[in-house]
């Protein structure tokens, strides 16, 4: 298959150029209007779904490698990227390039790093990879089925990103300018999938000190008019260093 | 020297029976009587400090590796052993060796996974590995300098486990069985390094739902008799897969 000779050719150069054994994937939620989507990816040669990835340059940060990979994969710059575990069991993903040749590059032992990111699924253009046909936003409700260990790396991420929401702010770049309560409420609970309580929100959400609110209300509607509050972008940079007793 | 033919002749093995460019470092805090400590090898042929560390063996899962490289520097087994983070960047390590052949397993560039523990330090025995003359305790507002970027892995593992506090339980095999809330109040004190609000631990701690009222409170001692507590261990062990909204 010609997908298969170009899996060859790739393999070459990254024995040249990067790293063995460490791997990089990205989990990269995508929100919009209340909804949360995850990228992904079909490999051409397996036609099976994976989530986006790549491997690190032997002159390249780590950190660098997973902004490249998701830059490569999105167009997007200086987005929040979370490394959230090292995935590191045996056979995780060797099986998988099983009727290729024993020394292409992706049937080494893999420790892949995780990261994820959440970003404005509107706001961004997702290409394929070098491997793929297909690069699309999966609803969450409704994720093939997913190649190697990429479902645990995933599952991992969302309940990693579930538990930070207790003690790390989220938010910018993914709502307006200015929005209300009740907008930033709404980002949580598809986040994580299930509603709040709107008094204890409220409660916890200015603990974190990181809202500023506006002067005037929002205007139109039949109702009363509610506070606009925005990010102090300053205040948020802390507040994502992490929130303590 | 004696000591760098013994790290020449280590590479060797280390060549044949490690993954290369992974490595893994143990931030291993010991609490005990309300001191926290940080455990510490000193590397005979440089006499320089740094954190107990190892390699992945080709056929050894990851987690398994570190729990190794923490049973064989303590003794302990079945630790609550968390990785915390991945030390991926360029030169991190690469130039400690410099005066050694170029060929040396240690010179090569290591992406690290960080994994931190606590333990009480009272209840292991600690035991320097095969290139250190001293693995010891220090105190954590007295550490010696750390070679490397250990510095670095230490001052995230710190941190990271302070964030934790707030959301996920600690305590189990650093407190006896049973203990009162002024007790587990320390322990929570002496890792964040200030004192708390009584009120607002109390409320917090229980929000957990980790604790177990014992019938009868504590004999002896001229005040009222504070009320002991124990952990429900397995509200203890779901509670450490994180705590939400």
């Amino acid at each position: 298959m010609e997908s298969d000779q170009k899996i060859i050719r790739q393999s070459k150069w990254m024995w040249e150029n990067c790293l063995p054994h460490i791997s990089l994937d990205c989990v990269v939620f995508g929100f919009h209007d209340n909804q949360l989507k995850v990228l992904l990816l079909k490999m051409e040669a397996t036609q099976k779904w994976l989530l986006p990835g790549g491997f690190v340059l032997k002159n390249e940060h780590l950190q660098d490698a997973a902004h490249r990979v998701l830059f490569e994969r999105t167009g997007a710059e200086r987005i929040y990227l979370q490394e959230f575990g090292v995935f590191g069991s045996l056979n995780r993903s060797e099986g998988f390039f099983e009727s290729y040749p024993d020394d292409l590059w992706y049937k080494q032992r893999f420790i892949s790093a995780g990261f994820y990111a959440l970003v404005d699924y509107t706001a961004v253009n997702v290409t394929p990879d070098e491997y793929s046909d297909t690069c699309q936003w999966s609803n969450i409700d409704d994720l093939p089925e997913l190649a190697m260990d990429h479902q645990l790396i995933y599952d991992n991420a969302l309940a990693i990103l579930r538990q930070q929401l207790s003690h790390k702010p989220i938010g910018l770049n993914l709502l307006p300018e200015r929005f209300t309560i009740s907008e930033l409420q709404k980002l949580y609970e598809t986040i994580l999938g299930r509603s709040l309580n709107r008094g204890n929100f409220y409660r916890r959400i200015m603990r974190f000190g990181i809202l500023v609110k506006q002067e005037d209300p929002r205007k139109g509607g039949a109702h009363k008019a509610p506070y606009l509050y925005s990010f102090d972008p300053l205040k948020y940079q802390e507040s994502l260093q992490g929130l303590d007793w």
